[in-house]
């Protein structure tokens, strides 16, 4: 098959390993494994998996619940805030699967309780420092409100209490990702143990990728959500959560014009290819030191070989996509690379956000060229 | 219709508004109008180009142009470099329309000539200022070898020199804009008159929305390609194409969580429906003075109440939506925006860039609950 437009590659390879390690690290610290679905969105990849001893999942929005749950995922847990407007859709989802929810909001949780009519679960969402959403972890009269709502509604049953630690994309090292994680911990027992007495078998989760890939200890967590890890990105290699090597997706762009003045490569691959997401380089991560480019450079993703017509090599060093429009990709490239490619040429381009990445794309194939079924 | 997730929503007479504008505008400048329609993808918004005598169109891409070309548009500028492996697919469009390419890199050119069995038009590109691509205005050489190879195909015709001036994205206000303008008319100039003898027919094509809402001067120009002014968004209220009125698309958000202690209301509504874009405030835009937010401020969206369940209201000053996460968005809310809303509300987010918010949807609604076609 040429590859003709921009084409998502996934190496099945890393991908299944990815999945095998993470999958390991959850048995070895007895933890349970409810991995985030969002990033892939792939039946497919679902099935890999299962494999492994999957069993039950985590997804973000109620299309991808039915998606999976028609697949025959049947412990589904939305980690979206309670969302009254689809009131209607969480009933019948609870009719087919064990379905849980997340409260935040106790008005939002108020909305939805005369829709409900079948049996579902709520995790309360707790705010662990990345002020994104949920309550604070001191907050017990927020909390409390919510239990009671969840014990008067005869529907929903209290599971425990959910975070996701996003404050952890602000490390740029395993150190400061384990810190991240500990602070976590902590705010976390604090909820928990105030209300453990009551509700002897409340479950604790988080679930972001850099503190699953790297944390060893996990005193008081008993499930983990994590998503990213699937594909890893560039975002996680200047985080510290994995190596260049793990990255498991790459897009596959035609070269359509080069610019020797400048030393630029023109990809046929922009803004609808690969989202907007950028990094901005700090001088503190492993990435920069990879790139060996000064900080302050803003890049969308990075520019790798292709052998075999699939296949990617590491990315080029001092080499990076500098700009995005909707269509093109502007790639300042070293004088190496530049020489290497000209147009009718593929090149790999690593994603900074796999999950925006392949949130784009209509299809995904194996650097083998099985297509894979998606969302 | 209860509107449950995020929804774009498009106001069908705002949108007629600008769409009228902009034929009127190229109307009064003798202009031949040619819109690019990769901001709204939709072949129904293409019939209202058609009823104010549109004929004539310009797109990103090959499905973009197979989608329009289906639907009976006949004469078609993919204005993006041409890219080798998708020779064969030129060649069958350029035998059921009258097709144009867009040459850069004569590598490029090279590649496609053995696959065109039937006649095709070649606009040259060039590089008038904002340096994504295309040749130099004074590479005579450069345009000379593309013309060679356009005289000896057999198959191209040589249309003329179409350029992007995208550097008026970074001015702030009419004057900048016509700045840029008159910059890029002298480099097209230049060029022009070089090749006029040769070429006595040849076609200057300009295409940004920014210059094409407010320039007055057009001397040396044979047609505008905008496509932008068709919905605006918020970037170019920043540059100063636009008022805040013209916005012809918002997003429809449900309110998931309030956060009274900052302010803030968390939205169904995130990277996934708005894209990445964002705008930095500068200081130097009437945005910055509409919104009255510090220098520096960096935002994703504005919310505006939404009346009737559809119709959205301007935008609430000092509010903003201040980050996104694949399905999250966070509001920064002033006081009066805080105290109005809550879970199960609806909020129009007005996007920054409007091309790649469309781009994400695979629905669009006008705001009277028409739904609106589109690839």
């Amino acid at each position: 098959m040429l590859l003709q437009t921009p084409t998502l590659l996934l190496d099945e390879q890393k991908c299944r390993q990815n999945i095998a390690m993470m999958a390991e690290r959850a048995r070895r610290h007895s933890l349970q494994f409810r991995p985030h679905f969002k990033t892939h969105q792939s039946r497919d990849i679902g099935q890999w998996f299962r494999r492994v001893g999957v069993d039950k999942i985590t997804v973000s929005s109620v299309d991808m619940a039915q998606y999976f749950a028609d697949e025959g995922w049947d412990d589904i847990t939305i980690a979206f805030p309670i969302n009254p407007r689809e009131a209607a859709r969480y009933n019948l989802l609870a009719h087919s699967i064990r379905l849980n929810l997340l409260a935040t909001d106790a008005e939002a949780l108020r909305q939805i309780l005369p829709a409900m009519q079948h049996r579902a679960g709520v995790f309360i969402k707790i705010d662990s420092g990345a002020h994104r959403t949920g309550l604070q972890p001191d907050d017990f009269e927020g909390q409390a409100a919510l239990l009671s709502l969840i014990e008067a509604s005869g529907m929903l049953e209290f599971r425990g209490f959910l975070t996701h630690a996003g404050h952890s994309y602000q490390a740029r090292n395993t150190e400061e990702i384990r810190a991240v994680h500990q602070q976590s911990l902590q705010r976390m027992a604090l909820v928990a143990n105030h209300w453990r007495t009551h509700y002897p078998n409340l479950i604790v989760s988080v679930g972001d990728t850099p503190t699953c890939s790297v944390a060893s200890r996990w005193e008081g967590v008993d499930e983990i959500r994590p998503g990213n890890f699937v594909t890893y990105d560039l975002m996680q290699v200047q985080i510290g959560s994995c190596s260049m090597e793990q990255i498991a997706i790459a897009k596959a762009c035609p070269v359509v014009a080069r610019h020797p003045e400048r030393s630029e490569i023109v990809i046929y691959g922009g803004a609808v290819h690969l989202s907007k997401e950028h990094i901005e380089l700090d001088g503190r991560s492993a990435l920069d030191e990879w790139l060996d480019l000064p900080p302050g450079t803003r890049l969308y993703g990075l520019p790798a070989r292709i052998q075999d017509n699939r296949k990617w090599l590491l990315p080029d060093r001092r080499s990076y996509v500098r700009s995005l429009s909707q269509e093109h990709g502007v790639i300042a490239a070293s004088p190496e690379l530049f020489a290497a490619v000209k147009p009718g040429d593929l090149l790999a381009i690593l994603p900074v956000h796999s999950c925006l990445t392949i949130n784009l794309c209509e299809q995904v194939y194996t650097t083998s060229g099985k297509r894979l079924d998606k969302m």
